[in-house]
């Protein structure tokens, strides 16, 4: 059964985890440039990724070609041993899928994903045949659906969802945007009208945002698909770090996490996001709001690994009947510790213990939020304000001075 | 090369990291009886983890054989699909890490973990029995070296030690003591000293506490053994998560991780220690610390992900004179910064910056420390004061009644 | 000069702090209750402290008659050791407010806040006589203006400036609100709107947030005037507690601060409010931001104790051309480290090393954010979500069962 | 009935709080020098304060003559307005303690503290002469008893005892020091040792620290004092800042205080220390431990403002059978919620919640501890440190690009 059948049927769709950071952490991609030409150089590494997130009750396994257009391998091509095809990898990319997809009972999408043409302003034509290369594997490799995924901005998303609707294939788009909107000010609401305009049958986000702000975007684009009426299906796949100190452009403005804003290129592997790392139960939060608000096509970006993507099956277990494979080696909500001997273990095995439990970070010395750079002061009302501090703190040294 | 010859050499060798819970999140490994059953379940993920480590600069690869003792794989049978004899665990484990070791320049060590048996007080001849049966596999495998590790009383590892010497090949053992000692009250330079008259060439830490604590108990460790006119190598494999609030048996007792202690089980997978996740950066200033320390064997345990391992060996980099081959697809200290249009990114390209980076975890309502549990108090006395609090409580009561 | 003389020449105008948590602290004031009859009680203590404002620059002294309308009274009169009129703790407040005053340069504001009647639903006749018997003693007592503050509903400061009005003094108005508006959900603008239509010459708000959320606040009530073509002066005096973790009510919700929402009292001394205290440099910016913003009067309210006066006092001494007499026993911004024989200290001699630290709370236990009791679930919606989810884990528990 | 038959007879003795951290923040003694001229500038304020003791349930005043020797007073002799003779601040000093202890039932308690002709290397006998300038004016003014408080070295410690025992009235001692002992690595155990044979009779110590690290010290005095089979009473007058992160020196170390180590005298008034303030709560867990410690003088120092005495008085108020005057003005424990109509509220109305509240600092981006400055780590060690780090740096640089 194709995505769409599956979802207008009321089911409920698990989507995967995020490959360039699980990859960057077991040595197969570069941070900064976060090019997938793993899938032709160590196509076990990916293999099996799409394996363990399949085994975690994925139903769609993506094919791994997030910045998999020309355009940016080329720009980023020095990082790579030998010069690697821009068609070499993406048809890697869908044969490693296909390939563990029929392991099990998944799909396979086609991704795309933002351009550098489109962030240096290149025209429409340009852009669009960067996607259009793409396009061209994934049809002959005859992928399930397509997925035009990891967009600042609702324009280029658009044009994403244009040429993919030439396949005739369902699309989905989602944006990495958060609440205030797209990177012109576009709110989300009126991203995803635009984007179903566009041919999208599914839409949402992804990246960029901690669940709970993600889930509040797709709140508002649920609400401006209401009030435009139009009829989508709703997908989430945020981050699995915690975000509530971020600004409008999400995990990249953080100290953690600088960002090459010219380059679209988070630079550090993530270098010092470790400790917003979300847990299993924090997950399972996630999965139940993002059922409740209507989502059925929910998944996870950076940061997620196959148990968080095992805890989404685990929490919605009850209501598809059934668990993942890999839930033969994980208990429910700690269960395990029911039989223990001592009565105040025993009182852990239960939900409510691991859902309120607030965990230390055992870095004392470390704050719990971060100010995001730039924090929406320009450097020159910065200096402004720097030189009238100045001023007022020479004054008022001679006030004191005059007092004694 | 053997192990010795490396080492008496004067050169650096890097362990590998954490396999149960690498694989626990992946999706393999139960929580709870971290039995190693998926070397005949799922050999391609093993045989891919260690790939990773291999890749990342490990020297040693450790066959994954914790916790493979007849006696503790029955005990926990029971989640294991069919019944898996204790001799196939082991022999496919020592299988796969050869594989992986040929595909470069890796030693295979046979590894064995302290034991029920010795838990439920059986006597020497029967604890022994245990680890010979391990040997046997380890033997007719031929691997290179063994290690006996994860042991919370030296008298256990001594009896392993004194087992595994019978082989004739060369003996590492590590205890998971703090600067505390082990469960009987013994210090670790007591402890080091034992080891060393058993037999063992290398002696150190493993698994439940932070870098920064291991190292210390290595250097008490170091000061038992030169008061004592011994000589052996050092090594310190610790965890991969910050833990400056544990007490005596380290991350075991912290509320995020219950622990059954008759069982010596740790029954849910890490549920909560994902903020306390070391960064690469963390693991850097570990390496150096290690190094500085003169300690020449250094992996990790429990938390090490391949990218922690690749970051002992880059930082170690000019010691040894190369990097390992994940760093092709790595940066030094956020090296591609450098470039950087923007002056405040550029700043950002250098050691410094990522090493004072104090990475906030996004968790307002979560404290920093946790406080052990039992915490030293007996319930006997917590009671005693309870009583004595509420009778305090009662009369102030009545003060305050008669002074209104 | 008058307020409004001083206001409209454009002159700053310095307020006072906060009288109940102080006299608290000190031994003369019962939390709780928060009634000020320790004017007749205890004049000393009450008179040291209106010298210790004066003495840090404010101009304007207030009665200390919070919480003093005769319904109030009453209703708590059992903590106080014998009968106290009404009259009289107004009275002597307004005695003891003048001769401290005549000390120096200030103002007498005499001050109204809400009502148990207006809560219990009394009607505006019953709710304006309150007022108006305090009123009574200010005019014999000859104030030289008002001041109706502590207001969480709008309908009910309005009746307060209404029956202050008909003194013919100058009226300053303030709520205490936040940028969600009054408790029946009028917003700031409007509330100022309604204010200022009813006879106040300033408004604003005081109580219940911190600095800088009391300043968003302001910023809302002025807009709404400028909206609605209506001129008033502006006043802040805010809590000096962080609170960027409150719901609507302010810090009144907050664990650490039980809260009888019938009766209006907190009742607890702020018991565990002290990791929240604001430094002498936070109000250094909040009285920079408040003058930015357009206010000119500029005070404190709960946890304002007298260097919290002197801070605002210092930091607009440039535009005021003095300061105020307890600096004589004040250095500006560190300055006498200027001297010091380590360049590393000398460094600390200036602003910004002040304006940046980030002051640990040496409580590695705690968190840094509470999440406010009710947090907008209602007990019904929370019971539902519970049997919600006690059927959701057994339903889960039943299928691992099953998968074993 | 004296000092010494109270605490003979097994009573209570409850001290007062600090004084120069106080009357910094109403404007009267400025940070930095610390000196007390406001006994004879400002006596209502020093009055008023002590009076606020009193009724908290002190039985001690202490004249407020801290750093009233000749020496220091000419010292910052610049900061008081005219030049103020020591006589003067002294006898104003014992005269206010008089008047007030007189309106109770309290001892005064004339108090000389470290000097900085110690500091500055002066002889024995120049250091004494000037403790027995102060002593004079003690006599003369005829005070119950001495304190001889706040020395980091014992040596002048003993010299000050030496000189307070002349007089013939009981001497107490104490010193702000930590476990790891005095500024010349002298124990706790032997600091209190030579103090009983120098001549005092109660022993303890002061300031610098949080009160469960003061009361490790005093129990390593008590030990010392045991082991040498010496007999004295203990006292502990600490912080009321929490230190869990502080080195040798106590709080002066934190980056939140700096000091100049000269001179002795710690230059910004606590301007960071704000958070660290601890509750009513923690001191009533401290009078606790104190008492069940064996000390039966307990007091506070820095940061104790009335309320924290009075918590003393009233944890204790079960064994003397009595509460302080200010309890009027307070409840017990929050017993005003008892009443409550909300179920939740009124299980608030117990001790065990409010002692086990985590209070939130309302701070995000501020850490839970800081790292205090040197951190043991010489300037020169950390010079090496950091070349040899650039090398490494380089190094690796040139590596990474070798590989590339």
């Amino acid at each position: 059964q194709g995505i769409l059948e599956r979802l207008d049927a009321g089911e409920i769709v698990i989507g995967d985890g995020g490959f360039v950071f699980a990859l960057e952490k077991r040595g197969y991609v570069k941070a900064g440039p976060w090019t997938p030409e793993a899938t032709v150089e160590h196509p076990e590494a990916v293999r099996q990724l799409h394996r363990e997130f399949l085994r975690a009750g994925a139903n769609v396994l993506q094919t791994f070609t997030f910045y998999a257009s020309e355009d940016k391998l080329e720009n980023r091509g020095n990082y790579v041993a030998e010069k690697i095809s821009c068609q070499k990898v993406n048809e890697a990319a869908c044969d490693i899928a296909r390939e563990v997809a029929n392991e099990g009972d998944a799909l396979v999408a086609g991704g795309v994903s933002q351009t550098p043409s489109y962030l240096s302003c290149k025209d429409k034509t340009e852009v669009k045949a960067a996607f259009r290369q793409q396009l061209d594997v994934f049809m002959k490799k005859n992928v399930d659906f397509l997925i035009a995924e990891y967009f600042e901005h609702v324009e280029e998303a658009v044009w994403a969802v244009e040429v993919l609707k030439e396949s005739g294939k369902p699309v989905a788009a989602t944006m990495c945007i958060g609440p205030e909107g797209d990177m012109h000010g576009v709110s989300p609401g009126q991203c995803a009208v635009q984007l179903v305009k566009a041919g999208a049958s599914i839409v949402g986000v992804n990246c960029h945002f901690d669940p709970e702000t993600s889930l509040e975007t797709v709140r508002l684009m649920k609400e401006g698909l209401q009030a435009a009426k139009l009829k989508a299906h709703l997908m989430s796949q945020p981050l699995a770090f915690h975000t509530p100190d971020c600004g409008k452009q999400g995990f990249i403005d953080l100290p953690e996490f600088p960002f090459d804003k010219t380059r679209v290129s988070f630079l550090v592997g993530g270098g010092g996001l470790e400790p917003r790392i979300v847990t299993r139960w924090d997950i399972q939060k996630y999965a139940r709001k993002a059922y409740d608000l209507g989502i059925r096509f929910i998944g996870g970006c950076c940061g997620f690994e196959p148990y968080h993507i095992r805890a989404i099956a685990e929490e919605l277990g009850p209501e598809r009947g059934f668990l993942p494979e890999a839930s033969e080696k994980h208990g429910s909500w700690g269960d395990n510790l029911s039989m223990h001997t001592k009565p105040w273990v025993r009182a852990r095995a239960r939900k409510e213990y691991w859902e309120n439990l607030k965990p230390a970070s055992g870095r004392p010395y470390c704050p719990s939020m971060s100010k995001p750079d730039g924090w929406g002061v320009t450097k020159g009302a910065k200096e402004l304000m720097q030189q009238k501090e100045a001023t007022t703190e020479q004054q008022l040294k001679e006030l004191f001075q005059k007092k004694k």
